[in-house]
């Protein structure tokens, strides 16, 4: 079971990369497949928090998830390891971001009939990621508490294109200078819609939060 | 002095960065002027690790302290207000890395003949600056503890780039999974001859040793 698909992803060559992810995501809404595009700094928690989330839900919807890394498939493995749910690991070649070719390019080795979401973990990253529409439905992000609460001020795009922040690793909140009250004044200053949920993917904190507005998200998607 | 030059950078014209980089370094050779590339994510820590070597070395050489960021100047602020040292910030307009041209851009802001040493703080991201030779005669990197010990398995080119790691934040491991050994192994697989220098920024600890490196990386530049 530790062996996981690994797609090398190749450079797109389509032009109108908005274009092309609001085909992707109409032909997923064709499918009834809900896409969630899922970001961060490199090391913010990600993987831990898609397994403890993943885990919550797996009984729910039926999921696959995509992990993109420019090498090595130790998260993809993580994933698989942990929950079972089937994990593709895409290599990006060195590329910083995935756009929605490259994505799509990851989910045609998805059986997208058996499933109704597929959650891309992007590359960790806090400026490229977001300049590329993926043509997920939502763009999410995790921000970690060791990265500090003034990262809306110095990566805007990011907190502008995510409609969901999740703020990690809120164990270790006495150990680091992190305000949340001014991480979320921040943050709406970039979006004042964007949703906050305090997550500590360690000991599950928060993490039924986040399932269950993913489990909203996916219903609401396949039901409109 | 909390005032800081803001410098909007332009996007590079130049074709061969390589070329414009090997350029540069040379004529900062011939100004017998020290460039050093402080890399990390976002959040690992370069500016307080800054803060704290800046004070330990502005005694023995003159620096000067370029801040890159896509958006804000708290940074500069913050290193100025610190150490008194002449801090400028430059813009990237988004942009996920400097160049050698941007590079350069930023240096017609400072005073050349009054440093012996120039520090530039570039975009927090693992991914693209490792992809471009800005012209500095050394590539340092910051990795913290919480973003765990496995980074070098996960962005190769980085690690491969740099001379040195700086591991930060070593106060908070007991409250993560993180293996010193284990991280160094990892780096080592990328760059045998990395220096490797675990620190903690907040409380000073091995910021001496980082101070030493960076005093005799200057003093053999400017008498080689």
């Amino acid at each position: 079971m530790d062996d996981v698909k690994i797609i090398e992803i190749k450079k797109s060559v389509f032009a109108d990369n908005d274009e092309d992810a609001d085909k992707l995501r109409k032909e997923l809404k064709g499918k009834g497949v809900y896409l969630l595009n899922l970001m961060s700094s490199p090391g913010a928690g990600k993987t831990t928090t898609l397994i403890g989330t993943l885990k919550r839900i797996q009984d729910q919807v039926r999921v696959a998830v995509m992990e993109a890394d420019i090498d090595s498939d130790v998260d993809a493995v993580k994933i698989q390891k942990a929950t079972g749910i089937p994990t593709i690991q895409l290599h990006t070649g060195g590329m910083c971001h995935l756009d929605a070719e490259m994505t799509r390019q990851g989910l045609d080795n998805v059986a997208l009939a058996d499933v109704d979401l597929v959650i891309l973990e992007n590359v960790g990253n806090l400026v490229c990621p977001a300049e590329f529409d993926t043509g997920a439905v939502r763009n999410a992000m995790i921000l970690s508490v060791p990265e500090g609460d003034d990262k809306p001020l110095k990566y805007p795009l990011m907190f502008s294109v995510c409609d969901l922040v999740l703020v990690n690793k809120v164990d270790v909140m006495p150990y680091f200078d992190f305000d949340l009250d001014k991480c979320r004044e921040y943050v709406r200053m970039r979006n004042p819609k964007a949703r906050i949920i305090p997550i500590c993917a360690k000991t599950g904190e928060g993490l039924d939060d986040f399932a269950d507005w993913l489990l909203a998200e996916v219903k609401s998607w396949k039901q409109d």
